[in-house]
């Protein structure tokens, strides 16, 4: 579904390896760029570690501000992995063995000769009320409760679990980006760059700076939800570049 | 300086490219390394967009929790770049052109042949009573106000800043980790290390699946700022894993 309402969205990735650095996060730059695309603006991002409280609190203090939260991670079988509880305690329900997650993993464990044990038993503990979140990597489901979509850590899982909860959500529109860059670094394009957000205030403009190679490059991002006002904007800012001579 | 107690830390990213998924952080887990490696505990990582309001709640929110908060992000010359301005209001002050930032970057500039443009000064705008945090890349510097450090956000610039600055810091006990690499799924090995840490309450273990060329990985990591202790337990939980033959 698409509309004209804005939907916003909020990340909380759960994990101690991502706080003590021994592993680089690679989901929230894929579920940024998914999330752009089909039309929900993502607004926030919290990392916290494998403590419920701070789990509970974090999904607590996003779900009453955003359309959505996306968590990931914690929803293996080690006892490290808390999420589940955590969730089912910030929406004050049961969590239990599910038997509709059972019959999920049932048949592809059978298949790939692996023991459904009572530590496996734990990836099917979901939270009452849930809906689950099909996983077609590897079969143990996450699940969507209220407003929260909560899925692995592991980025392969991630992303087939991402894209089967998305099919279900509103979207709103989609906000279009393009970018000019220039060969200057910022500081020379700053008064020009500030003129022109004034003159077009409904397009959003950002400046990112990098210097390559030793020389100087400075991306000017514009964005909008309004493709004929955005290449309006965009040809503005080219021809006010090509006058003052920076392209 | 370096001491028993605890020290922590939370890190707040700024920045729309990140939450449009344009831009993938790269400072988030350099950071992450960085401060474990010299005894602060990260505990937290919020990402918010270019939204004075947001900025604000989020480094209030910290600061009033953590040790020290770490900003990346939103320090350079264009109009989009509020976040000494956002800082500023967070902490109820003013923020001018400081004659200290404008001689640091005066000699580095005139050397590059580089105008310093009225656009430029933005980057020597600091919030009062702060202390300038030296960039040895770019020469704009960075600023520390209470236990606020902020950062700019291009990663080069961000760590030749994360090193002036942290020398000044007050830093805890290292917290060491050790891992064992398994070659099974974690559900194998799940009540196993379970146990183990019910042996060590005092040690943190964390189980990190992975799924590479076809065959399953699991990393038992450990973490405590024990030395023996820690060896103890990992020597224990290696000895385990051979009698169930999993090593």
């Amino acid at each position: 579904m698409t509309g004209s309402d804005i939907i916003t969205a909020a990340v909380l990735v759960i994990g101690d390896e991502i706080l003590s650095g021994r592993t680089k996060d690679r989901n929230i730059g894929t579920i940024a760029e998914h999330l752009t695309d089909i039309g929900i603006a993502l607004k926030e991002v919290r990392i916290v570690g494998d403590v419920a409280a701070d789990i509970i609190a974090g999904v607590n203090a996003l779900r009453a501000r955003y359309t959505y939260v996306f968590t990931t991670g914690g929803i293996g079988p080690t006892h490290d992995d808390i999420t589940a509880d955590s969730i089912g305690a910030a929406f004050g329900v049961t969590v239990d063995v599910d038997p509709r997650a059972v019959a999920l993993m049932q048949p592809v464990y059978a298949a790939r000769g692996i023991e459904l044990t009572s530590a496996r038993l734990r990836m099917a503990r979901i939270p009452a009320g849930a809906d689950l979140v099909v996983n077609s990597v590897s079969a143990a489901p996450g699940f969507k409760i209220g407003n929260v979509i909560v899925m692995a850590g592991v980025p392969d899982i991630m992303k087939a679990m991402l894209l089967a909860a998305t099919q279900q959500l509103r979207t709103g529109p989609i906000v279009n980006a393009v970018s000019i860059v220039v060969r200057k670094p910022e500081g020379d394009i700053a008064d020009l760059f500030a003129a022109h957000q004034r003159l077009y205030p409904d397009v959003v403009m950002g400046s990112y700076p990098s210097f390559v190679e030793g020389d100087y490059r400075t991306e000017l991002v514009l964005r909008s939800p309004h493709p004929i006002r955005l290449e309006e904007a965009r040809a503005g800012l080219e021809r006010a570049l090509v006058e003052r001579a920076f392209l």
